[in-house]
């Protein structure tokens, strides 16, 4: 089995995981998170969305949070969904952008009605203009193993839109377990395929929870020679369009099994737990 | 990565999971658990511990349960931890029995104030009689990857009480993370050792949920051969001497990602859904 000696832990609670919350939580608050994970020796984390504030009201402050974050010198993600999203997150000098394609058509069509090509080509001018601004281009490919409306998602349907994003140029691609329905075979099938197909791109495990198998699924994912992945302090999150999904493996779970098997990240598993319930008082779903 | 066509389950709830539960669980509560089991398609279960009711309760009725399993015609093991013990089993016509050393010196000298030599050799007239009496003999090796009191708990100390179960001639050897210490590392180098000395002897994983690893762990111990565990519905269980401990893998969530990696377990996934929450309704901990 590979037990990398080094593993890339990307924190997505503050964005992924707040992002559905129902109540309101401050800027405040999110900023005392985003600091505590700083601390805890956290690199990577995704803080903001450039989402309208009518549906996606707990991403409203994602301006002053991208400041923050910028002063704080930090190596931060925003999602921008669309052009429109894009151009604030480059007025807010963000230097890494996340955008989503889910991979199952059914996915796609009851959710934002469209194609899967339709919301590639709509893709490729926020790659270039987000490649003209200098800016670090994270590709999640959603719904990557199983979907609540067809089943199954086939490999082709995760390669198609893998194809478009390595030729637009993205600079990681994320392949999201966004409702947990992986298993660690499927996993280890799927990765090692794409690490075949796409040698030089680095992939990013993205795991829920939903069915206890987020940790087997890392382990899975490290023997297809991944070593970067997606966690939710807390385990915070879900996934708003996907019935049942539970959050994102918790941050704290992660980085103690890591740490166990001498994959280092970097990250004070000690801190990790003193940060959790303040991370899980945000939240009313876990 | 190695994903056999087929794996066995022991159900060990009846035992592992109840037997230190503070409540009375009824006689008939108990049948009604196995014949549960049983229907679902389990094929072993671990029911009875001719233990000292004085110490060990819930186990009083250790003689009729063995009566009622023996009226199903079923496949069941009982815990012997003694001789006088190996003789109330042999009275009832038990088929299997399960013997337990822990393999960390600190722990037994805590809770037994024994070596865990002087251990083996009180296991010697044991293996003899029960071998006389034609049953299986399943050996646990507990406490065999971590131990509350030392920590790690050294290859060396485990291969100590393997070789002497194999030379007293064990049918299968259990090897317990008995307080849930153990991670996918660990398991995948240990069992890969046992399987190397030990071509010919079966060996069980029995893991504990304590650290959220269980599942990950079953994984780890596939890529090495094993290809039996141990597992308890509804997650009942834990350890009497290991704080902190919860119980063993769920029975239900094990069954649920071995059937997703088309691992055939003959036991149907829907019952045990159904069963698990009168079993959680039997406990206090779960």
């Amino acid at each position: 089995m590979i037990f990398p000696k080094e593993v890339e832990i990307i924190e997505v609670g503050p964005r992924d995981g707040l992002q559905n919350e129902p109540g309101t939580i401050s800027t405040e608050n999110k900023k005392e998170l985003i600091t505590s994970l700083v601390n805890s020796g956290i690199k990577r984390i995704e803080t903001a969305a450039f989402v309208h504030p009518k549906w996606v009201p707990q991403m409203a402050d994602s301006e002053e949070i991208a400041q923050f974050c910028n002063e704080l010198g930090l190596e931060y993600i925003a999602l921008t969904p669309n052009l429109r999203a894009l151009e604030r997150a480059i007025l807010s000098k963000v230097p890494q952008i996340a955008v989503f394609i889910g991979a199952s058509s059914a996915f796609n069509k009851k959710n934002i009605n469209k194609e899967t090509s339709e919301s590639l080509i709509e893709c490729e001018p926020m790659f270039k203009l987000a490649k003209e601004n200098g800016m670090f281009i994270r590709a999640y490919v959603s719904m990557a193993f199983t979907c609540p409306y067809e089943g199954a998602v086939s490999f082709d349907e995760v390669k198609f839109v893998c194809d478009r994003f390595v030729q637009l140029g993205a600079d990681e691609i994320d392949i999201g377990d966004t409702n947990g329905g992986a298993n660690p075979k499927l996993v280890y099938e799927r990765f090692s395929r794409l690490k075949d197909l796409y040698p030089d791109i680095p992939f990013v495990g993205h795991f829920h929870d939903s069915n206890h198998l987020a940790l087997a699924n890392v382990v899975a994912a490290l023997q297809a020679g991944v070593t970067k992945f997606d966690s939710s302090i807390g385990g915070l999150g879900g996934c708003p369009y996907s019935p049942g999904a539970t959050g994102n493996v918790a941050t704290e779970r992660l980085v103690n099994m890591l740490s166990q098997m001498d994959c280092e990240t970097g990250i004070n598993y000690e801190k990790l737990l003193k940060i959790a319930p303040f991370a899980k008082s945000l939240s009313t779903k876990v």
